[in-house]
């Protein structure tokens, strides 16, 4: 099956890495064995609650369901559904007390971060976690590079809003290094982005 | 339309009471104006939104979408899809920096509250986020007697794990006054439900 979610983001199954021999997995670049962000993200969280560490999900996608069949012998079926606007981001949860809430986005450019990436609600969402002192981010995956960012909301608003300025419509490379938290990809989880929670609340008590 | 959820529950549009003079709407009793206990908390959760005292939400119902439609000149439309086990509860979000979250169940017994109105996986959840600190609980709705309560998680487990050692397979409404803190329904939220939750916060300080 193939189509585009609302928002133009394709549905794609889970890729599935095939399973390597014990020499060719030292070989593996841990992180982006092939894998979109999101699954990324809901591997990294199923550690996550696996091990207690945190309980975070994916959103699921809301839908307007209108007609709805019941054969039988078999489970009911969806006949007529819509995609509905979120009204939120995509992940939250609850880290140790915190509550936790973010946006994922992936690009394949090697510098510029369209901001048109997001969307209104999603900023509005954030904005409105932030005053009630939530731990509020966007994680940013550059595809062509490997490489992952943790932005804090707060820096995330000042590019968004300057846009009403005449500012850039895009986040450099160099301006997403210098306001944000570089990922370290690893295995268990795959995207040890908690560690990078860790920090964000540190950073909060000064 | 007329369905069902797969856990049993009714769809139902919300029931918008008729507008009425000044000398009917005295006679109102707040609360309960003929709905259900879902639409009491969207609306509350709508008023503490819209006054920026909490961001919480109802969770999407989860469905795993295999056809969409994409006809020329109107909107996607999703032809097969089928209801996906949820595996968190309804609602969560941020309450001055507390992670909330929160299943709502409402009953038309009198004093029974049967405890096959949750499910595994929603006390498996609420367990989980309650180990993470965050400020878990159940909204109990007696219809008939149009009550409702907010039954702290800890005081769920206490009789959701009874039934193993051969505990009583309900809760009476006796039981849920003593454990619970009622919630007075009003106007402007419907169900100031907040109110209770910065008692849950007090008693957790202590």
């Amino acid at each position: 099956m193939n189509f585009n979610y609302p928002d133009g983001r394709k549905f794609q199954r889970s890729q599935k890495p095939a399973k390597l021999s014990t020499s060719q997995s030292k070989k593996i670049l841990f992180g982006d064995r092939g894998m979109h962000l999101e699954d990324e993200i809901n591997e990294s969280n199923k550690y996550y609650r696996g091990h207690d560490i945190a309980v975070i999900y994916k959103k699921p996608t809301p839908v307007q369901i209108v007609k709805v069949d019941y054969p039988k012998r078999s489970r009911a079926v969806i006949k007529e559904a819509y995609f509905r606007q979120a009204s939120t981001t995509d992940y939250n949860g609850v880290y140790n007390g915190y509550y936790i809430d973010f946006e994922a986005k992936e690009t394949t450019q090697k510098s510029s971060f369209p901001l048109k990436n997001f969307h209104q609600h999603q900023i509005d969402h954030l904005r409105a976690c932030e005053k009630q002192n939530g731990i509020c981010f966007v994680i940013i995956k550059y595809v062509a590079l490997k490489r992952y960012f943790i932005m804090p909301a707060t820096k995330l608003f000042k590019y968004w809003d300057g846009q009403k300025h005449d500012g850039p419509k895009s986040i450099q490379l160099s301006e997403i290094v210098n306001d944000s938290y570089e990922i370290t990809p690893d295995y268990n989880p795959t995207l040890p982005y908690i560690d990078i929670i860790n920090k964000l609340i540190e950073s909060r008590k000064e």
